[in-house]
């Protein structure tokens, strides 16, 4: 198995950098750390594992909402320290209900934000409370 | 000015992630980690600025090579600790010459690493040695 470089110490923890990526459209869906684990479960799974760096713990995205990444295909960047996910996202990427965690857009000038995307789930029907 | 969550700690700087992506094809460029004052800059100037955790210092893309990143919309994710420039590059991304910096696929086993993207400059003629 190829090992990507982890090299971001977060929390003691070695880590990359991971893209999902939606396969077809290009649409960027989220961005998180993975570690060597989380890294070696995506790729013998085929379905997108990270590592939590508030939970301090491996997170396959998806368990709990049904909401997973199948892998299409893996990029690694020049120095191998970032991997863009191509994936098929099921639902939505966001635990807020949208489809890419990056529905927010900021104005020019840098002072507002606003929404830009609606939501393809309700939060409430999938998470439990 | 809105201020990211820059919540991610590496060698004692707060930092958020950014990633660059061409505005017009969605291919994702490079991703990066910025800081406060980087992200001032960038969104004053219009010209993506970064922090680099190896050199310790905030870094204007393309300050030696002239390949800048012309700023066209800036996205944050759900927590704000995340950002996309959707940038016009100029020239190519990558140091290495490349138009991006994921310019290496992984087999879908995972044990071999084949270049897909030819360069578009040749980092000879562009940085000094």
């Amino acid at each position: 198995m190829i090992k990507p470089n982890f090299r971001h110490i977060i929390n003691g923890k070695r880590l990359a950098t991971a893209i999902a990526q939606d396969y077809k459209t290009g649409e960027i869906l989220m961005v998180a750390f993975i570690d060597e684990e989380a890294f070696n479960k995506t790729i013998q799974t085929r379905k997108a594992h990270y590592y939590s760096t508030s939970r301090n713990m491996i997170w396959y995205k998806g368990e709990e909402s049904g909401h997973i990444q199948e892998i299409k295909e893996v990029l690694l960047d020049c120095d191998e320290d970032a991997i863009i996910f191509k994936v098929k996202q099921v639902g939505g990427a966001c635990h807020t209900g949208h489809y890419s965690c990056f529905y927010k857009k900021l104005s020019d000038d840098g002072e507002v934000v606003t929404e830009y995307e609606d939501k393809v789930f309700d939060p409430e029907d999938v998470y439990e409370k």
